[in-house]
């Protein structure tokens, strides 16, 4: 038995999120009917977390066990013979039998971008936030500074989750107009040992409410501080995000690289580890 | 009677080009209705040129005749507001009754984007032609300069159109890997004062023959001056271009930022006249 570990870039456009559900297209349901195409044996694909309908990944992980004898090399091109074009496997590797996606995992990078242009985006309609009225991201940038560090973000977890700590610690996260060819692209760019149900969202919310003037920077701690979901901004919408990278100890770090984001000074690509 | 110029933007993707017919969706038949919900009457829509299937449009100048007493500020904002998502208006302006997009037109710049990565782009994937084997990027420069000037283009040109003349002067013509951030991306841009059928997807072709090795840089000129379609590349395929903007004496040129290709050197940004 072999365990193999995927990284995985997929538009989520068209997925109703990662997980398997009984209706609807899923990146699990995908890639393990793609799986089961090559192997012939249908295998259990688990993934670093979930990504829920309307999220991007560049860089989901994932790991499944198999029998099969093809080369990694082989399976990432027969894989992506019989992949949809929505969703690319972007490296495999043979791992440890004791490799779990979830556990193993040190550190998750996401994106976020928002269009506070008037004129709504045509091309890129579905990875960004239109948010139509102009934001003040050195406002934005003030207050995400402040959730830098260890705290507990239950404010920014939506309720139904379960889990037995609510404390993270967000290592970077970065607000600013990133690409100089489109003045109207905020990106928002965080990297933590872990995230909560939709923290990012939450997040993006609250600095949203921020950058409109509808809150001072300051308000940030105070939400934060309240450990109160009620008290932060709205979750924002799904398309705007991205996963960009899961980080294990001695495996690489891989990720799409995109033009979404491309100032040089951008902390927005991952070297492999 | 007013005479109303619109500047759009398109994701070409789920349009079977400009023109109307009698089955499928357009962007004129879409534009068409919209103005008609707008102002309640049928209006024709000339636009600079058709683009064909697949064709996106960052900057595609188009017009038309009503009379509507709306405000150009108004009538971007309606229109926009009935449009589907793939579609927009990114400005409007009242111009002389005697503006013909076609015969006023005095230079056309299109893009046409090309990723020789082995994976196929996943984010991209509707807005660049996957080629998916090294493109030598410096032959095919030292070929396209070949093509810079006022040449007879006819080698270029699909069959069944009927041109007076198919000469046309090439202002500049440059192939660049324009995205640090994405190696794999090649971006090829081109300004003349006008195309024939094809031109831009059917130079493309040729270049890529020249990219992989297939033929020397010097080819492309005997191609040109065979005049004969037969000896040229075959046709690149629509996905990857963009008609970026078109100009007009005494009027912006008006185009919509893309963060496909993001180099501060580049020459994709148009300033407004």
């Amino acid at each position: 038995m072999r365990c193999i570990r995927l990284t995985l870039a997929y538009d989520g456009t068209n997925y109703l999120g990662w997980q398997s559900q009984t209706k609807g297209r899923t990146v699990q349901g995908v890639i393990e009917n793609a799986i089961e195409q090559i192997t012939g044996v249908h295998s259990r694909v688990l993934a670093s977390g979930r990504t829920d309908a309307g999220v991007h990944a560049l860089g989901q992980v994932a790991a499944f066990r198999t029998e099969s004898h093809l080369t990694t090399e082989t399976m990432v091109k027969a894989l992506n013979a019989v992949l949809p074009e929505d969703l690319v496997v972007l490296a495999a590797e043979e791992v440890s039998l004791a490799f779990h996606p979830i556990r193993d995992a040190q550190r998750k990078r996401y994106r976020y971008l928002i269009d506070d242009g008037t004129i709504r985006p045509v091309l890129f309609r579905h990875f960004v936030w239109h948010y139509p009225r102009r934001l003040d991201v050195e406002r934005m940038q003030q207050a995400a500074a402040k959730l830098v560090g260890k705290h507990d973000f239950a404010a920014f977890e939506t309720s139904g989750a379960k889990r037995k700590t609510t404390v993270r610690s967000i290592y970077e996260l970065t607000v600013g107009r990133a690409c100089p060819s489109v003045p109207s692209l905020i990106s928002l760019e965080v990297e933590a040992d872990g995230f909560l149900y939709n923290m990012v969202r939450n997040i993006v919310g609250s600095l949203v409410e921020i950058g409109r003037g509808a809150r001072p920077p300051e308000w940030i701690e105070e939400v934060l501080l309240s450990r109160d979901r009620r008290r932060a901004g709205p979750t924002a919408p799904p398309e705007g995000l991205f996963l960009v990278s899961v980080t294990y100890n001695n495996l690489p770090t891989i990720s799409a690289p995109t033009p979404w984001f491309p100032c040089p000074s951008s902390p927005a690509k991952k070297e492999n580890a």
